[in-house]
């Protein structure tokens, strides 16, 4: 980042007052009516309606639209652990993001708490306060433990964004690029940099979608997972294949796709060089992706490159996916976000991509034109037509799987959109 | 409370939308540059500067300026012990007030846990979080033990409203309406009925102002507190006087005030008739006083009577004092709300009362006149000069106390009002 930005990025933050949301009233609050109604007495009524039952909290206060973006920050961005405190810009943020692109009414809570089953306890005391936990920037292999156990013990949807928006965001870009290559993903040679929490979520999320997981060579900082390995946690061991290859240079000879979650450069143009005909390359590493996208094309005019960067083509930004998973979730009432929502998300995003771009979008980025292709496999991030589509098909999806508590059309959307 | 006003108050509740407060952006996000500055890359400068400092939280987070307003319902206003999801309007209209009367941010947290020890660990790991925190509706005597834990673990302002909230308001009008009664606090003898979280913080702070210890007749429900009894908590201890007197007939004999936080109808006409000329009787159960000050006006023409009810002159209301203790307290960035602050917001809501009242003021209560008087002796609470009046008086009470973080009147008062 040049400094100018950077002095840019604390003045947005600082001025003309400090942060990035704040609280507002959506019911008259002048009068003393208003006032009687909204507090003593007439409050009292939807307290006993609730403590009849606990379902009137969603008739009766914000809960229905309301999700906490919550961390420790453990693992803030790519900056690592600088602690609770340091995250929450990053989590106001988000929550920023949820409100701007899904009407969702998003508070943050860092929570100062390293060890997992404090952490968890913390949240799970909470938790009656929202309609939904979008956890964020939490180290691995904390993280597994803390979505697993939060899920079990919470009745709202917990989201560990990092992993499973990461993965479904990839998994569209991902189906629009073999599709462009012409290729099946049930077929594709899969080499994956980096065994972190975003990594395996990519990976299982891409084997619901087909992909074959003896396909997929999996590598971490001591390189491929395979089967004599004895240093492999519960996540990683998913992905042990049998395998003679050790290094990215033994992966990587003939794979059809390259997924970087992992460092700069980590990606030569020697090894690109190697991959097969039409390569899918996934450079994910932020804010310097596995290889530069020029040097990659340069290298191999016939590549697909997606990388985590607004400055180049194909960004993979969570911000596709997270705030219409947990709008259209929010919607039906969903007790969780499973597997079938996931996917649903993923299609929905990919199949937009190959749509014609409103003008209004284009304008917003000063392109003239965007058609599906090599160039965009992914929708811009201020395509409104998100909204509406992965958001629907995401509660579609709740109600098919069983998970939805409210029917659909009648609660959804939802009416402040 | 009629049907028709019950009915209002869940349609208040419920429509349009659900609830009564929502989220806000304070900066733009439309543009690509200006999610490029809220979120990724940009926010990794501010992250930076927090790890670095975290007092750089107030500078490029919505930290100083916002409230959580905690709960885990185990005493809902006359409601009783009803869980945490139940108060969650109470909480919810707690922010509304907060918001609405000082500008303050606030969200509503419901906390589903009764136990002291597991309550003060929630909340001390999620309060780096906010600015302050207003603990409210927590039943004694848990709540004693949690406020003096979290006061202790927490480095911002930890106040239980219900009682230190109350206890400001009351002692307000106490020290006007001895005024108007020609009366001393120090020589006043003083019925308590109630010895509850806030009437013991009412007698507590009272002393501060100089009511004498020995003059003040406190009675729970086995009668007074004297220094026989061999069943008291700590803070009900406090109280113990040596005195013959065992019953409210005993203990009202000859007294210049009652203060009940009792129940309905706890004061009879016999024994308001045998209290000193011209009693006080500071009549708060809600929603049904202690005696109806019709009755009470009726019995004794010479009394000044208060209730907690809006449709009664001198209604003790907290709204007069939560929302500018806080504010004051942000201002200044004081570390705690000490003895010295709420002094000074007792003796601003009591000045104010003093004053000429705006005809705006009047207007809003389609009343005609206010003068300080046997039926004024508490401001109104939509009055705006509360705002300036009593948030100053706080924050230089913080700082002439030494728990201010920031001078005065740089930082004061804050920018958005």
């Amino acid at each position: 980042m040049s400094d100018t930005l950077k002095q840019q990025a604390l003045d947005y933050h600082e001025l003309p007052q400090p942060g990035k949301i704040g609280v507002c009233l959506t019911k008259p609050a002048e009068s003393a009516r208003d006032l009687a109604l909204a507090y003593s007495p007439g409050v009292a009524e939807p307290v006993r309606e609730i403590a009849r039952d606990p379902a009137n909290a969603y008739r009766y206060t914000a809960k229905g639209n309301l999700v906490a973006v919550i961390s420790n920050g453990s693992a803030i961005l790519g900056l690592g652990n600088l602690g609770a405190l340091a995250s929450k810009p990053v989590m106001e943020g988000k929550s920023l993001l949820f409100k701007r692109f899904a009407a969702i009414d998003s508070i943050d809570l860092e929570v100062d708490l390293a060890e997992p089953a404090a952490f968890i306890d913390t949240v799970a005391a909470i938790a009656d306060s929202f309609g939904g936990i979008n956890l964020e920037d939490i180290k691995a292999p904390e993280c597994f433990e803390i979505e697993r156990a939060l899920i079990e013990r919470c009745n709202i949807p917990v989201f560990h964004d990092d992993q499973h928006g990461t993965a479904i965001v990839t998994a569209a870009g991902m189906l629009n690029a073999l599709e462009i290559a012409g290729k099946s993903l049930a077929e594709a040679r899969i080499v994956c940099l980096g065994a972190g929490a975003a990594a395996t979520a990519c990976m299982n999320l891409l084997q619901s979608f087909g992909a074959c997981g003896e396909n997929i060579f999996m590598l971490d900082r001591k390189g491929v997972i395979h089967s004599d390995r004895d240093d492999l946690t519960a996540e990683k061991a998913a992905f042990v294949i049998d395998t003679p290859a050790r290094t990215l240079d033994d992966a990587i000879d003939g794979a059809d796709v390259f997924v970087g979650l992992s460092g700069p450069d980590m990606l030569s143009p020697l090894q690109l060089e190697k991959m097969a005909d039409n390569p899918v390359v996934f450079a994910c590493a932020n804010p310097d992706p596995e290889i530069r996208p020029e040097l990659a094309r340069e290298t191999r005019p016939d590549v697909i490159v997606a990388t985590g960067r607004s400055d180049y083509p194909n960004q993979v930004n969570n911000v596709l996916g997270f705030p219409y998973i947990f709008r259209g979730a929010l919607d039906v009432r969903a007790s969780t976000i499973n597997e079938e929502m996931k996917m649903a998300a993923a299609r929905a995003i990919a199949e937009l991509a190959r749509e014609a771009v409103p003008a209004a979008v284009l304008a917003t980025y000063e392109i003239d034109s965007l058609e599906f292709g090599h160039d965009y496999i992914l929708p811009k991030a201020t395509d409104p037509r998100l909204l509406t589509i992965v958001s629907d098909a995401v509660a579609r999806a709740a109600i098919d799987s069983g998970v939805a508590q409210l029917p659909y059309p009648a609660h959804y959307p939802l009416k402040s959109i």
